[in-house]
């Protein structure tokens, strides 16, 4: 069997800093990611903000196919450079798969090309996600709907592109909706976006999230990878009308 | 009447550069454009990389609606910073007209996120753009089709978002295809990609493309400017499953 | 000044059949619309469905700009050619907008070409609309949100088409929600579906509402109108190749 | 190994009615295609329009995965009762493939809400199919374009909704462009349109041409059938605020 190259990449900040985040998980939430998505197809790497390039040198971004990526405070310590490599792998076919506070991240308003703006609130508050596409391979397993006894609210109008087709749409007891779970395909890449996974709630503990965040692996592996750029292209028909 | 503040960009090398050029654009792409949208509703200035912060100080940024933007050689030079708040102020609902080889500037690659590759031909064969959004505000007064005799060829695959929306599709003939007039929203901004402009062919001086470009920036023009950034809302609903 | 023709259809049986309906809208859903949204720029007629021929005789068709349809209990005694004549002139370019229980009826589900399925309550429950498009032309007036003390809940999957770009979304405070406010483009016509408006409550006073609806017409005036149909068409080029 | 059961439906009258149709198809459009895309994990049948029920009863509907659609002189002589109950089953999850001249048939129509009109000219001249989504499964296998020597010209403006995500874009030798293939969603069931077939060209015998068939049967296989109606569904949540 292929194995599909998984990297959970984790900020790795609250875990160390914050004795309630601790408490929730202290194996940090990377870990947790990876504990609850293990399966045989999959190959499981950690990396995280304080490694070395951020523990994504060059070996291992050309060896990933699909990046998970959980960010919070300090998305601007992310280096612009290591960046700037993502987005071209994700163009060149790497799956993405942003959690959370990640929507602020540097990679996931690159590949988007907005703000990725929205409301929010800390108020642990009931959050029912709602299957808008049961259809889609990220949805396979789950119901109708789930629901997450404590998240953080996020709230519309999140300012991402049109083209995000919506997976999950969030109900918020506090009053609130959001698109919750949208696709995006950028290049040859595809591209996740995934509320849900607030640092003080054990949701990457749920299984119906879990099995989301293994369902859109399977879904943003690549097809294939291939390099992007300009193409000076013969002509294929006669040209009689040419002039330089 | 309040008039719309239109900002013509242009990279402004080759006419300086290339006899070939300077004998087709004189007075430089920028002012070529300016001169072939002139209308009482609009207020138009000029800018070019060449000038300090190429043309495009705070105030200048600040005071544009629509963003019309002409570059080709040397991408590079412009300015990051620039760059960046050119995008944000899309984001924030200045119009952005991207022309012909703007397609790999950094303003639209931002705005897109993705690579906008694709293949050309400097052939100067005939294009042909077929209008398929005939009630779009960017085509009125354009019937079925309009044809170039002369210009440069970029073919699909064509690197964008699956939300542009196609104004145009483009029949080359020496056997290629190209979605030639694309839009897409970014925050609360509009954006139009526009393909014909090679520098060497006076396409600027087309009655139909000047109509294309000047009906773009009335559609361009920003219906508000609004900051975009994260609000911490609160809860409009009792929260009774609420812990933190 | 040019006036828009807009027809305000109703089924108009509730009123007559149920007194809570009628103490609520004496006069009609479509004459509370009507007198709701009248302004000098707008020519407004009603129809209805016991008339003959539901009101919509080839004269008034015709003669209709934008057409405002409500219907609920008996989608299926309107005429099936009656809505092929209706769906013909959406394509051609008359504006359509489709309210609440009319998700169901047989033009609604024509220009979509889906079941519009959908969950439902009738709780009298509160709804939360949130403005996720503030830029559109439908949205202009209206902030972050708007609220209905009573409303039937609509509930997602709603079964339409992708491409209905997302306007409103609702939030029930029975735990549901829904894509409350939805535009389509088909042939030349422009199409709104906007959730609000069940038949026991005063929902076509709100303001909010009348607003909406009144700026939806606007948006929804036809660009021109243009019959569609196969054109036989000469080739623009030599063909060397062609071989019947 | 479960089979996917397709159903290739062919109206089968030019065959019999025109020598040089008969020659290119002796066996029938349905019949080449069949052979032509032949495989283990495919039970192929076919299907006419002279058939009793046109070849579609109800077992037939029921039992059929994804249904294959050429249709082109008498759209009209198709029973409404029999499209109805076609239409219905795409909803529930049903895959079609809809070729050529099938633009106008019923279902097509049905499904995408609008007239489906375009150009045409038959010359027999060249196309050229560029296809823009390379990693869907529908191209794989599939390099950056291929031929067809002698075509049907169909050509924009082809009247479909916006969300037809573009999958081939055709180049026409005598000036022409069209979106070739083009995928929908409607329902749970898939939907792809492939422009190639016209009656008097070995079209069917191309291997481009039957892998892009073969890949879409494959594509558009249902995840599940699941009947779409409206839901009456209780509230999760207290309701404070209702009122009857």
């Amino acid at each position: 069997m292929i194995k599909t190259n998984v990297t959970v990449w984790n900020e790795f900040r609250h875990e160390k800093n914050d004795p309630l985040v601790r408490s929730v998980y202290p194996e940090g939430i990377h870990a947790a990611i990876a504990a609850g998505i293990a399966a045989d197809d999959l190959e499981i790497r950690l990396a995280s903000l304080d490694e070395p390039d951020h523990g994504l040198p060059d070996a291992v971004i050309a060896s990933t196919d699909v990046l998970i990526w959980w960010g919070h405070a300090v998305h601007h310590e992310v280096r612009d450079d290591i960046v700037a490599k993502l987005h071209r792998r994700v163009l060149e076919g790497m799956g993405l798969i942003v959690l959370h506070s990640g929507h602020f991240s540097k990679i996931f308003r690159a590949v988007t090309g907005t703000s990725c703006s929205l409301k929010w609130r800390e108020a642990g508050e009931k959050e029912r996600l709602w299957n808008v596409a049961p259809t889609h391979p990220i949805t396979q397993g789950i119901g109708d709907y789930f629901e997450l006894p404590h998240e953080e609210m996020y709230g519309e109008r999140f300012d991402i592109p049109e083209d995000g087709k919506p997976i999950f749409l969030g109900w918020f007891e506090g009053g609130n909706v959001f698109r919750s779970g949208i696709t995006f395909e950028r290049g040859y890449g595809k591209v996740f976006y995934f509320q849900p996974g607030h640092e003080s709630h054990p949701t990457y503990r749920d299984p119906n999230v879990l099995r989301v965040i293994g369902n859109a692996v399977r879904w943003a592996k690549p097809v294939f990878f291939r390099e992007l750029g300009g193409v000076r292209y013969p002509a294929l028909e006669e040209l009689r009308s040419a002039a330089h």
